[in-house]
C-alpha cells in the first residue's frame, strides 16, 4: 500500500460492522420481546413519545450537525454520530435490557428501555467528541461498545453498592463520558503534530451547520431533562422544564459576555458559543431534582457559562501543552467541568435543605463522584490502549481530519 | 425567443397556479366545512396533532431539504417540493372528501383528513423525484394533480374490488409512487445526453443540506408509520414505534457497510447513504401492522438497506443505460424495491401466521400488488405523454439541472 | 481607535449584559417562584408542553436562521437573535409577572408565562428585522428591553380602556413590531450609503438557511395560533390548525406566483419567497378567532401573500428611495401588510356575523389599531432617539452588516 493513501477499510471495516449488526439480530431474535403498552395511562404513553421523540432530536440531529464543525471532516463527523448512534443505542438495549428488564427468560422492550438506551448512546456521543478525526470508525465502533459497557457498568456499581437511583446515576452521564473521552484520547494518541491544526478549524459554513446542531441541543434540552426525572413527580417535571429553560438562556447569555471579554479587540468565539451555550443545561441535570427557585437556575446557568468559556479557553490549550491531551471538541470544559458544577449545586442544595443528614449526604455525593471518575478512567484507558493496536489500521497524522479518507469524492462537482 | 435562454414561464405558470388555486378556493368554498373535533377524546385529538406535525415536517422540510442535493438545482428543488406539496395537499382533501368524507352536501375536514391529503403529498414527492430538474414547474403541477388522482383512484379500486382497507393500501404508496415516477420518466425523456450529467453531481455543502433533509425523514419515520396503524389498536401503535426505530437504525447501519464494501477502495459514497437509510422505514410500511418481534424489523431493515444499495449501484446505472431510463434520484431502488422487499415480508409473516388462509391471504397480497404496478404504470405513462406536449416549454436538454432558468439571481452576491 | 476597525464593545457590551443578567437574577431571587402545575389536568400540560416547545422552535431556530440571510452577516445575525431572544424571554416574564401574575407578593411562573414571553421575544425579533445589520448588540439589548416594555404597555392599554381580551391585543404583535421597527430604523438611520447594498444581498448557501427558517416558522405557525386561541374553546383550536395549514399553503402559491409574474423574464426572486410564504400566517392570527370556513382561510392567504410581495416589490425601496426609511427585512411588508389585512378581514367576519353590533365592533377594532399604532410610533421612534447616542458606539457606515466586526475569525480556516 501506498504510503500516501489511508489505509483501505474495505475488508475489516464492513464485516466488522455487519458480524456487529447480525450478532445484535441474533440476540434480539432470543431474548427480545416487545412489552404490552400499559393500556390503562392510555393518553400517557403517547406523550412520553413526544419526549422521546425530542431526545431522539438531540441525539442525531444535534450531536449530528454539532460534530459538522470542521472544515474537511463535515462528511465523517456526521456518518460517524448516525453509525455509532445507531449501534450504541441497540447494544445499550441489549445490555439494559439483560440487567434490569430480563424475567421470563425474555428482555422486554418499551419506551422506557428505548429511552434508557438514547442515555448511553448520548454518553457514547459525548466520549466521541474527544477522539472525533483521529479515528477511524472500526476504532469508533469499538470504543462505542466498550463506553457503553463502562457507564451501564457504572450505574450498576452505584445501584449495587451505593443503592443510588437511576435518575441519580443517569446524570453522572456527562462527567462519566468526558472524563472517559479524555483519558481515552491522553492515552491513545499522544504526541500532536501542528499540521493538522489548520484542518481542526471552522468554516464560515460549517460553523453555521454546527450551531444548528447546538440549536436543537439548546432548544430540546428541557424534553432532555424532563424525561430524567420520575414521573411520579409531575410538579418536579414541571419545574425541571422551567428551570432548564432559564438556565440554558442564562448559560447562553453567559458565554457572549466571557467569549467577548476575553478577547483583546472584543470579539466573539463562534467556537465558545457552541460549548458554552450547552453548559447551563448540563450543570442543570443534577440541580432539576432538588431546586424548584428559578434564580438558583439562572445563577446555575451564568455559573456553567463561564466556567465551560473559561475551560475552552485556559483549561483545553493547556492539556495539550502540558499533557499532550488533545480532546477534540473540547468535552471536558463543555460537559465535564459544568458536570461537576451541576453536582456540587446539587450537594449544596441538599444539605442546605437538610442539615440534619448532611454527612450522609455528602458521603454519599463524593463517593458516586469519585467511584464514577474512577470507573470511566479506567474504562478510558484501557479502551484507549486497546484502539492503539495497529490491527485496526488507525489513520496516519496526515489524513486526520479529512473526509478524503473514508468518502468517495468522485460523485461531488468541485467547489466553485 | 433566442436559443440560449430558457423558455420564460412568465405568462403560463403564474396563470395556471393562480387558476389551480382559485379553483380549490371555489371548491372549499362550494363543499368544504370544518368538521367538529370529538371533544370526548379531549387529550387525544391534541396527541394526533403532535403526530400530524411531525409528518408535516417529514413532508416539507425531509423531502424539500433532501431534494437540495444537486449542485446548481437546490433553490428550484426545494422551492417546487414546497408548491407541488401546498398544490397536491389541497387537491388531495377535495378529492379524498367527496370520496370518503362527503355527507349532507359537505366534505367534512378533519384532522383525519389533512393526514390523509399529507400521505397523497408524500406520494407524490416521491413520483416527482424521477423527474426532478427535467421538468418545469408546470409540468410538475400537472403531474402533481394526475399522480395524487392516481394514487386515490388505486386506493379507491383496492377498496371497492377487493375490499381493501385503507391501512393496507396506503402503505402500497412506495411502490405506486416509485413505479408512477420511474414510467412517467421513462416516457417523458427518453435520451440523456452527455453534459448534464455534471450538474448532477453533489457539492460537499448541499450534500449536508441534503444529508439533514434524510435526518428528518429518519428521525420522524416511526410518527409516520404510527399513523399508519389503526389507533384503535394501540398495543400495535407502539409496536410500529419500536419497530420502525430498530428497523431504521439496522438499514442506516446496513447502508454504510453495502456501500463500504463495494467501493474499490473502501470509501463510502454519500449517495447510497442518502437513499439507503431511509429503505428500513420504506420496508416497514407493511410489517408494522402484522409483526411484533424486533428481530424481524431489524433483519427486515438490513435486507433493505442493502437491497437498496445494491439497486443505487446496478440498477439505476443500467436502467438509464439500457431503457434511456434516467431515475434522478433513484426513486425506484429508494421506495420501490423496499417496498416491495416489505410486501414479500408482510405476505410471508401473514402466511405463516396463520396456514389456513394462506392461499386467500397470498392471492390478495399479489392482486393487490398487481393491480396497484398496472394502476402506476398507466397512470405514468399517460402522465409522461401528457407532460411531454411542447404546450408546456419543457426546459433544452442544456437547461436541466440549473436554477438560472428559474430564479432571478441580480438579487444575489457573486459566489465568494 | 483607528478608523479602520469597528469600535470594540469589549468595555460596554459584557459589563451591559453582565449588569442586566445579574438584574433578571436579583429580581427572580427576589420574586419569581414556580407555580405548582394544576395535577388534575395531568395528561393536559404536557400537551401544552409540546405547543411552547414548537413556538420555541420558531422563537430560535426559526427566526435565528431567517436571519442567516446576509452573505457577510450570517453569524451575527444568528448569534444576535439567540442573545435577544434569550433576554427578552427573561425580561417579559418579569413584566409579564409583576402585571397579571403577581400575588402573594411573587411572581407565579407556569408554563403560561413562558408561552406569555415567547410571544414578546417574537415580537422583539420582528422589530429586529428592521434595523438588523445597522446596530450593534448593545443598541439591540436596549431596543430589546424598550421593544417588550412597549408591546407589554400596549397591551396593557388595550386591556384598561378597552377592555379588549389578552388574545385580542396579543394578536396585534405583527402590526406593532412592525411599525415600532419601521419608525425606529427611520430616526436611527436616515441616510443608506450605497456601498453596503452589496453586503446585504443573499448567498446561494445562506439563502437555503434562510430558507430553512422560514420552513421552521410555516410548518408550525398552527402551533403558534393554537396557543393563541383559549383553551376553552377546543373546537376552536382545532378551527386555527386547520385554517392556518390551508392559509400557509395559499400564501405560499401566491407569493410563488405573483413573484414570477412580476419578473420581467418570469423568474422568481428567492425574498419574495421568504416573506410572503408567511404572510398568510401573520393574516391568519385575527382571524382564526372568528371564521371557521376553510375557503376564508384560503382566501384570507392568497390575500395575504399577494400583498406581501407587491410590498416587497414597490413599497419598500418606496419608503427607502423617498423617506429614508431603510427596513432591512422588509418587516413592514411581511408582518405589517398581512397584519392589517387580517384585522381588516377580522372586523369584516365579525360585521358580518353580528350586523346589530357592528357600530361597536368597528369602534373597539378601529381604536384599538390606532392606539397600536400609536403606541408603537412613538415608542418606536424614542428607542430609535436613544439608540442615536454615540454612547451605544454604533457601527460606521462601512462595518454594517459585517461580520468581522464582532466575530473572532482567527480560527477559521480561509474560504476555499
Amino acid at each position: 500500500m501506498a504510503p500516501r493513501y489511508a489505509p483501505s477499510l474495505r475488508a475489516p471495516l464492513p464485516l466488522s460492522i455487519l458480524l456487529l449488526q447480525m450478532g445484535f439480530a441474533a440476540l434480539f431474535a432470543l431474548y427480545a420481546r416487545l412489552a404490552e403498552p400499559e393500556v390503562t395511562a392510555d393518553n400517557h404513553f403517547t406523550n412520553t413519545y413526544a419526549g422521546f421523540q425530542d431526545v431522539n432530536v438531540m441525539l442525531f440531529l444535534g450531536f449530528g450537525l454539532l460534530a459538522t464543525c470542521f472544515v474537511r471532516y463535515a462528511f465523517s463527523s456526521l456518518a460517524f454520530v448516525l453509525l455509532l448512534g445507531s449501534c450504541s443505542v441497540q447494544w445499550a438495549i441489549l445490555a439494559n435490557g439483560f440487567l434490569y428488564h430480563f424475567h421470563d427468560g425474555k428482555i422486554w422492550i418499551s419506551l422506557r428501555s428505548l429511552a434508557e438506551a438514547q442515555l448511553c448512546a448520548i454518553s457514547c456521543l459525548i466520549a466521541m467528541g474527544s477522539v472525533l478525526g483521529k479515528t477511524n470508525p472500526v476504532q469508533l465502533l469499538l470504543m462505542a461498545l466498550l463506553e457503553v459497557t463502562g457507564f451501564i457498568a457504572n450505574t450498576w456499581i452505584l445501584h449495587t453498592f451505593l443503592k443510588a437511583e437511576v435518575m441519580y446515576s443517569s446524570a453522572l452521564l456527562h462527567i462519566f463520558a468526558s472524563f472517559f473521552g479524555v483519558i481515552m484520547s491522553w492515552t491513545l494518541v499522544q504526541k500532536q503534530p501542528e499540521l493538522q491544526h489548520e484542518k481542526e478549524k471552522l468554516d464560515r459554513k460549517t460553523a453555521l451547520f454546527s450551531m444548528m446542531g447546538v440549536l436543537f441541543l439548546w432548544m430540546f434540552w428541557p424534553s432532555f431533562l424532563f424525561g430524567l426525572v420520575a414521573p411520579s413527580l409531575p410538579a418536579c417535571k414541571m419545574a425541571a422544564i422551567y428551570s432548564t429553560y432559564l438556565s440554558m438562556a442564562a448559560s447562553a447569555i453567559s458565554a457572549f459576555t466571557i467569549s467577548m471579554v476575553m478577547s483583546p479587540r472584543g470579539k466573539i468565539n463562534m467556537a465558545h458559543i457552541q460549548g458554552a451555550m450547552l453548559a447551563g443545561g448540563v450543570a442543570m441535570t443534577f440541580v432539576i431534582s432538588v431546586n424548584h427557585m428559578p434564580w438558583v437556575a439562572i445563577t446555575t446557568g451564568m455559573c456553567a457559562g463561564l466556567l465551560s468559556t473559561m475551560g475552552l479557553l485556559y483549561l483545553k490549550p493547556h492539556l495539550e501543552l502540558t499533557f499532550g491531551c488533545h480532546d477534540t471538541c473540547g468535552v471536558l470544559s463543555v460537559h465535564g467541568l459544568p458536570g461537576i458544577l451541576g453536582w456540587a449545586a446539587y450537594l449544596f442544595v441538599q444539605v442546605s435543605h437538610a442539615p440534619d443528614t448532611a454527612w450522609s449526604q455528602s458521603m454519599f455525593c463524593i463517593c458516586s463522584l469519585l467511584i464514577t471518575l474512577s470507573t470511566s478512567a479506567v474504562a478510558g484507558g484501557l479502551t484507549g490502549f486497546l484502539l492503539k493496536w495497529t490491527i485496526w489500521r488507525p489513520p496516519q497524522d496526515r489524513k486526520r481530519f479529512e473526509d478524503q479518507a473514508f468518502w468517495k469524492f468522485e460523485h461531488l462537482a468541485m467547489e466553485q
